[in-house]
């Protein structure tokens, strides 16, 4: 049996990766051998209208026929999918599959003519730290808690809902990062994500009270200076956290706007909210009065935030602080209430005014539900894809109450109720897919992939024991999109929701450290990092039961193939695979003909033995489980 | 077996079919008994952000339970979706269905709070004219064909592809259409759609050399007068055809912006495009030089085709002519070019400015594929859904070479190479529900459903006889949409492609008229028209199999089964069906209980015999075919 027919937005498919309007570009579409495909067609919709062009053979390689053609990057995104006919009629192939029907366009493969993300970010492999639970520096000791801070020595537990929740001040600093930047490296990642690190009121930081100093409570602005410098020393970038959909009712903006109803600010914000009893309030973030929400009908909010030659989002980006880049909180929600639609528009100067201050800055944007409509303008770099990597990946690991680690009430996702939904792969594999297909490739693999965050549980949690958190971790690692690790999860720190799983990290009970997690993590970015197709190639499924995702990662320099299974079971036979006896093991491409096994795939993580060809050409993959497995093909 | 909980935005679901922003309304799901359902909350995304709600039971009937709960009508156009939780866990219902997995957001239903359309454009019945092929007047006679005419004898073939084809000049005029409206009467219409009245050099009339006087060869402006006192005299709606893409290129605006660069005339196209060899020339429809496309990043264009006071948009809805709105064409390319984009906007102008001048005026798009993304704003009021309706219902009934009317090629749809495929009724449903879900209610109810028009072939050479063709009829009567009959396609007319089903009417052979389906068409109609559960009811599938599709339309006043089959087969048998033993006779609602048969549906078309209850509460639907049949529960 072989495989369906396949396009990606990669570079094997789509070797201009930087079109510019109005260029013709050629896509490629393989289609394995023996397809009932005779003849190919593209069509495009530019200007609105669909249009068709004949695809001609490009190339035949033992394995697949290669179709081409050439299309016009008519539009700012251009949407494009292929036709295929056979002795029986046509199918369409969109970024949605194969498909026997007729279906709408949002699956369209894209090419975006936008200017695209920074180059660095391709490769980043991010760690996310929530400052006041990563480290303290000797410094801190001096510092006076403010009043609003319940003072927590380090081994205080978390308390993950209550009214004390975001006053636990437990005095981690940026100083205490610096000091700590030996432990990334061996982890292996290369870019340093922090959330907020203003004045605020709070723990979390996201109610600034300025945009204008580094909170002294972390060192101020001289240790975001000491920070950026010994994390650009390591080669590595840094990225910073800002709220664009409010700031905090102690913020010097909303204090004046408060005081004074003429005063500037006023603008900046929605008042005069009508209540239904009595007394007019103003907008705020899903009603929590501290957290004012901005106006983005505002000229002056536009200055003041964005195009101000000293605006905050300008100034952290210059030396000496030299932030590559934001991280957009609740990105989701920025411009939008009741009538107000003016997300894309500040998405669009956020941009503009980012990559005006530095060119390989770069712009991520939080977003906790659907994405995908707010991707591929000339906004957002990517998001946090929660929805077509988080949830998913959780669903299917999700330890039952009766496995080991299982637990009761079982963690929910991002405040949808009840418990997150265990879910067969094929479930899994579907929300995957249909988050992915309705975005641009670009706007795909420069998305973060998350197991969690400051915001959800943590993965240990959600997935009860290390096995399956190594699994997850191995998706992390070799699917598309920027793996991030939430500091902690890589030594198997648990937190049953956002507030609980914001953990202090123990440096000072190495005993307490799962050091079976923290290598897996290890190897599995080193992996990321030394394999080009992990970070480039495509993504092309090619087996999936209940218990089992199979993909390839393909590229011109090679191809991956990564087996996950959550549990033990049937070992998945595949045929149809485009395998060379000895590929892998660089002993030239010998042919398949006449061959009945040889090692066609050199194992690279996980520890199974060579993939062993049958004389049918199936090779049959581990049944055990949970487990994760890489063979280099 | 049970049917699956459903909800849609007809009325018996959302009360409130007019929310206004910041309103609370309620919306309610049926559960049918039995379900695996304890618990129901509903998901918004207002702002940007899901927020859930928890439902109540509101009633419970015999055969399900109705939850609801109150949701905020937070945006203009406010998502929503149910989450159904049982012993296993949550899975979802949107519009596209329900399902077990986690999926965008685009298949929500969703309120849309801009003005509805104008009252009377949901129980219309559309009659669409091209005028040339419809009629003559004895004044016609007395024309003298134009240069660029091929006079043809009313008898002469339609030519449907060559350089005669837009020439071939047969003479109807509008005073013909004003003597013929008794056949539009007696047929059941109430609703005339003329294609472009404008002079122009072609038959079609899309490229107008003016947009300020009818043609004088269709009568010229008097004739409109009168056409529009016979239309509003039988209380029927009349409706024109605008080119909002382009003009043609005699029209008086680009000769004047041709001739002199200089001229206030030339900001309204495209100039100066450069070709690759040579001489620029300028922006057309799909590079048709006689169709030069206007440029709506133009104030001048803005002012002088909508916002002036005496501009065509306004002056043909106002007395003496009276126009209850415009079908606008090409409004799928309208505003898009290159990196352009604006055609919402121009939609919104246009609805702005129809709306200031007749309150209950119709603003219509032409669209041939993906119409989603464009509905739901504050333009148009509806589409032309050839994708979501005319294309699932040809590639269902289309005729095999083999069968009655077969033939090769077989035809294709607007433009898609190769012929309309052959498929089942899975597929069919699959993509009827896939571009459904991507819309309102409103806006789905609202577009118009077609068999074909003069831009596409004729459905009777699509499905090769007249017993398919009562069958597309019968699901264009039956089903949420404007339906629009092509005329001629009720006398059982024939053409193979757009421009050849551009058929005279061949009044003077009374004898080549197919009187059956004339008579279908009628008392399709009639049915449509008497049943208001056919016109705002909801719809819900009950029974699908390759060769049939069964749903109902459901209302307070009543609910209709639909039965319909394209071939012979195993009849279908349902369960789990709302009936009531008399209930559609009058004769009060009897109880099922230990009522082993009964009348529990008199026929309305189709000539089946009553349905009978069994003892399990199924019912048996007919399985010859083809068939058409509609019961009244």
């Amino acid at each position: 049996m072989s495989l369906p027919p396949h396009h990606d937005g990669s570079a094997l498919y789509v070797p201009e990766q930087e079109p510019a309007l109005g260029q013709r570009v050629p896509v490629l579409v393989r289609v394995p051998r023996g397809s009932d495909v005779r003849q190919v067609h593209v069509r495009t919709t530019g200007d609105g209208e669909p249009r068709f062009v004949e695809a001609t053979v490009d190339r035949r390689d033992g394995h697949e026929v290669w179709w081409r053609a050439d299309v016009e990057v008519r539009n700012p995104v251009s949407n494009y999918r292929f036709m295929l006919t056979g002795t029986t009629g046509h199918r369409w192939l969109n970024a949605a599959g194969p498909v026997d029907h007729d279906v709408p366009d949002h699956g369209d493969f894209k090419l975006v003519s936008h200017a695209p993300p920074p180059g660095w970010a391709r490769d980043a492999l991010v760690y996310q730290i929530f400052p006041d639970r990563f480290a303290r520096s000797a410094a801190a000791d001096g510092r006076t808690p403010p009043d609003w801070a319940v003072r927590c020595d380090w081994d205080t537990p978390v308390v993950g809902r209550g009214p004390q929740t975001p006053r636990q001040f437990y005095g981690g600093d940026l100083d205490g990062i610096t000091e700590r930047l030996d432990h990334l490296d061996r982890l292996g990642v290369n870019t340093v994500y922090l959330t907020p690190v203003f004045p605020a009121r709070s723990n979390h930081r996201y109610d600034a009270t300025s945009f204008d100093t580094v909170d002294p409570l972390l060192g101020g602005d001289a240790a975001l200076v000491r920070l950026a410098e010994a994390v650009k020393a390591r080669g590595w970038r840094l990225l910073g956290d800002i709220t664009s959909n409010h700031t905090g009712d102690a913020h010097e903006w909303f204090t004046r706007a408060l005081a004074d109803a003429d005063a500037p600010e006023r603008e900046l914000y929605y008042f005069d909210v009508p209540t239904g009893d009595g007394e007019p309030t103003y907008e705020s973030w899903n009603g929590v009065r501290s957290l004012p929400k901005l106006n983005w009908g505002s000229a002056e909010l536009r200055r003041r935030f964005a195009t101000d030659p000293d605006s905050p989002l300008r100034r952290w980006l210059r030396p000496p602080y030299g932030l590559d880049g934001w991280r957009v909180d609740v990105a989701n929600m920025t411009g939008r209430r009741g009538a107000d639609a003016h997300t894309h528009e500040v998405a669009r100067l956020l941009r503009e005014v980012v990559a005006q201050t530095r060119a390989d800055g770069l712009l991520l944007a939080e977003h906790g539900h659907d994405h995908t409509g707010d991707l591929d303008a000339d906004g957002w770099h990517g998001t946090m894809n929660y929805v077509g990597f988080t949830d998913p990946v959780w669903s299917w690991l999700r330890a039952e109450p009766g496995d080991a680690g299982g637990r009761e009430p079982v963690p929910n996702f991002l405040g949808t109720p009840g418990g997150v939904r265990r879910r067969d792969a094929h479930a899994v594999l579907a929300t995957m897919n249909s988050f992915r297909s309705l975005v641009s490739w670009r706007s795909y693999t420069h998305s973060w992939q998350l197991l969690g965050s400051h915001d959800s549980a943590r993965i240990r949690t959600v997935v009860g024991d290390a096995a399956r958190q190594e699994v997850a971790a191995g998706l992390l690692a070799t699917m598309p999109g920027t793996p991030v690790v939430f500091a902690g999860d890589e030594l198997g720190l648990t937190g049953v929701n956002g507030e609980g799983s914001r953990t202090p990290m123990p440096w000072h009970r190495p005993q307490s450290w799962d050091v079976g997690t923290f290598a897996a993590y290890r190897a599995l970015l080193a992996l990321r990092r030394d394999t080009p197709a992990l970070r480039h190639g495509g993504l092309r499924w090619v087996h999936v039961d209940a218990d089992t995702l199979v993909f390839l990662r393909e590229a011109t320099t090679g191809t991956a193939l990564v087996l996950a299974r959550r549990a033990a079971g049937a070992p998945a036979r595949l045929t149809g695979l485009p395998l060379e006896v000895g590929a892998a093991s660089g002993a030239g491409a010998a042919s398949t003909a006449g061959v009945a096994s040889g090692a066609a795939g050199e194992n690279a993580y996980g520890g199974a033995p060579p993939l062993r060809l049958a004389a049918d050409g199936a090779v049959t993959l581990p049944g055990d489980g949970p487990t994760f497995q890489v063979w280099h093909l």
